[in-house]
């Protein structure tokens, strides 16, 4: 899993009929120190995230696809929780 | 998921028997200002997309399986909707 | 399978069902001779690992979901051991 | 999926025993323009491709296992078709 | 799958149960002209391989749990063949 802050969501007309009702939200990938890191990716909202939070995202189709309780969804990301705190102590 | 741009198509004549019929496209993945990012990939259309035109991909063999309906088709990516706006909100 | 050592945890209140009570761990995957290696990820912890903790990680969601007993969690990486000794003979 | 070249073949003696009889080829990935991609990969044959011939290649191990009509084969990239033509129009 | 050289192997007393009497591996991926590429991986034994044979390894989870003939095993990798020759034409 990986830290992620929410900066936008997409709007898609024609598209697959799973995704109907689903909210796609733009996730940029995070560093410790919340810098950016890499590209931002498209994730799918388990948990009622919303813009400018710092979420939790997992990146892989069976996890995705379970955490929208429907195996069978056509995803590769999810938005599995939304992050409060993060403690290092290296 | 990732945002692209269809540039292309493929035609292979010897090919596994599920992917008869199917929509193979060159996928151009983009960045959030529309810049090409990275090397084109080959996704197979769920949605019905044409040249030109700015998709959503999933990067997965069991979603993009999904995708086609099919379980047991041999693919890794799929294009799943047509993108009709990207908002960002940083 | 990757060596790292667990650097922190997360907390997130708002979360998927299927993590509650699970411990999210922060790991540091490292190099052959203990040197950091990448950016930090997030696993969930399978086998009561703790900071400072040299761990072996599995990297994919069917894995993950299996360490933990239930092929249906949203997760994509989890702790399966803790490392006593690596030897290495080239 | 990917656009590659069969460069070389393999033999392995002591292997898995659902490999048996299976023809692994080495694959170049390639540009669109056909010069070689990063490092070569492994893939199973599932279509009869010889060396010299562009191929499409699936990178994911249901699809792969799927290709070969084995769902639980122990492989993670296979080749699904041989390309005649790919046409770009940016 | 890729060509990767065992270099050590990996002692974990604390570990998930479904990993016991299994032999953890390190695996130096290897270039075509067997030179190191990148960082070694570990990876779970199928065919009785040891150190410093050349060895054929596939990279994800459902494939490498089928290569232990279990489905359930929360591991990515795991070595499938020891490799005898590789020939190339290019």
């Amino acid at each position: 899993m990986l830290i992620g802050r929410v900066i936008g969501d997409l709007v898609a007309t024609q598209k697959h009929a799973s995704h109907e009702g689903r909210k796609l939200l733009l996730v940029q990938p995070l560093n410790l120190d919340d810098t950016p890191r890499g590209v931002a990716l498209l994730a799918v909202d388990s948990v009622g995230a919303g813009v400018h939070e710092k979420v939790l995202v997992v990146l892989e189709g069976r996890a995705a696809g379970e955490a929208l309780g429907r195996r069978a969804a056509p995803v590769d990301a999810a938005i599995v929780g939304i992050i409060d705190q993060v403690t290092i102590d290296r």
